[in-house]
């Protein structure tokens, strides 16, 4: 394994995420995953987490129940139906009922608390400004804002020399982007699952944003995308 | 119940945020409590929690699981000796093996989701900067850079109006002016616990740095501890 420094890479089995594994590999960090068992309805992603990392030769990976459900506010975490065909209007037209309150403020807190106790300075994650679905602790203000929160909580932030950083490499790049990037690395996508509301049977549903935001990104490499879809529909009316 | 607005209140079952439920009472707030089982060795704080909720008539009380252990790095949380029978000098000399990486942002976390989920914008905190074990996760300016990430980070945020408020009555009390406080707003403490390292019977050790802060601040108000203890040892070397 890599002998490079040490760093946190929060791994949800998604293609965002599982881009930003292989960037963090290519970079020659000693990577430890961290994934997030916390009551979403598309549970299929950690077992799509648990693939990657082992493709990966990930030798830690950590994966923490915290179940959300109790909350509740999102329909990925309860009984809210998730929006289907939404065309790119509709898409931008605000954040969406997917939405999970402070999902990525409870995820950066985890992955920081892991980096401390490893002695690790450096934090990855798949955040996307572009071809997102509007969500506000996706945006470069948010990382920044932990960042600089992430010194003043912690031990190694106070005693220590060097500050954490939240490296989020898929900030600034289109989905077509972030495809191109991973295969450029290797990926191997049809281990990772993105959709929202996919079959028992892990299929995805090809129709919410996460399914056809994914579906675009392929098609305008070129490519096709390997994993299993429940229905592709035209995508004539979403192309940018 | 209360009519006033909506606040979380994080609620360990301690002395500290025993006596910050009763300051949110006492200002009017529609409270809801919020513990976390996080693998803590003093798990017999969350049967305080909820004698203590169930005192106060708290309607709503989530217990969240999450497992800290997974990560460790903290006497709290890992197989590591809790410290016993410090004196000032060595309570201030630095972060005590008993910080638990990154505990308070995740804390944070959790109390900003349950909030945004119930449309509120008010979280109170137990956190105190004085007679406290140095932990930089418990100082004003952490405080203040949670709410300004807090504000980036979440839905209410972006399209509400208003900021979220992170309160923290406690921050600039002694512990003596704590108990004082509590005292004077009606807080029965015989329900409260804070031992770091508590007998199976939840007995305290009276000789944590917990144990010895929450004595001296009894005795420092006239006050006999109602609490049970496995030994009282003589305070004066740690008298302030």
């Amino acid at each position: 394994m890599s002998s490079g420094p040490p760093a946190v890479v929060l791994l949800s089995g998604g293609l965002d995420s599982t881009t930003v594994l292989a960037v963090a590999r290519r970079d020659g960090y000693d990577i430890s995953a961290l994934s997030l068992d916390y009551g979403q309805r598309h549970a299929v992603e950690l077992a799509a987490a648990e693939r990657v990392a082992r493709q990966a030769g990930i030798r830690r990976h950590e994966i923490i129940a915290i179940d959300l459900r109790a909350f509740g506010g999102s329909a990925l975490t309860a009984d809210i139906a998730v929006p289907k065909d939404r065309d790119d209007r509709q898409m931008r037209a605000g954040i969406p009922v997917t939405y999970v309150p402070a999902r990525n403020t409870i995820f950066l807190s985890l992955a920081l608390a892991f980096a401390e106790a490893l002695g690790a300075r450096d934090i990855f994650i798949g955040v996307n400004a572009l071809d997102y679905s509007g969500y506000p602790d996706c945006r470069p203000e948010f990382i920044d804002a932990f960042e600089r929160l992430a010194i003043l909580a912690t031990k190694a932030g106070v005693e220590g020399g060097r500050a954490f950083r939240v490296h989020a490499p898929l900030m600034r790049l289109t989905k077509a982007e972030i495809i191109a990037l991973g295969v450029s690395l290797g990926v191997d996508y049809s281990a990772t699952v993105s959709c929202y509301d996919p079959g028992a049977d892990g299929e995805a549903c090809g129709r919410c944003d996460a399914c056809r935001l994914r579906l675009r990104g392929f098609a305008a490499n070129g490519l096709r995308d390997p994993i299993r879809y429940a229905a592709v529909p035209s995508l004539s009316s979403a192309r940018a």
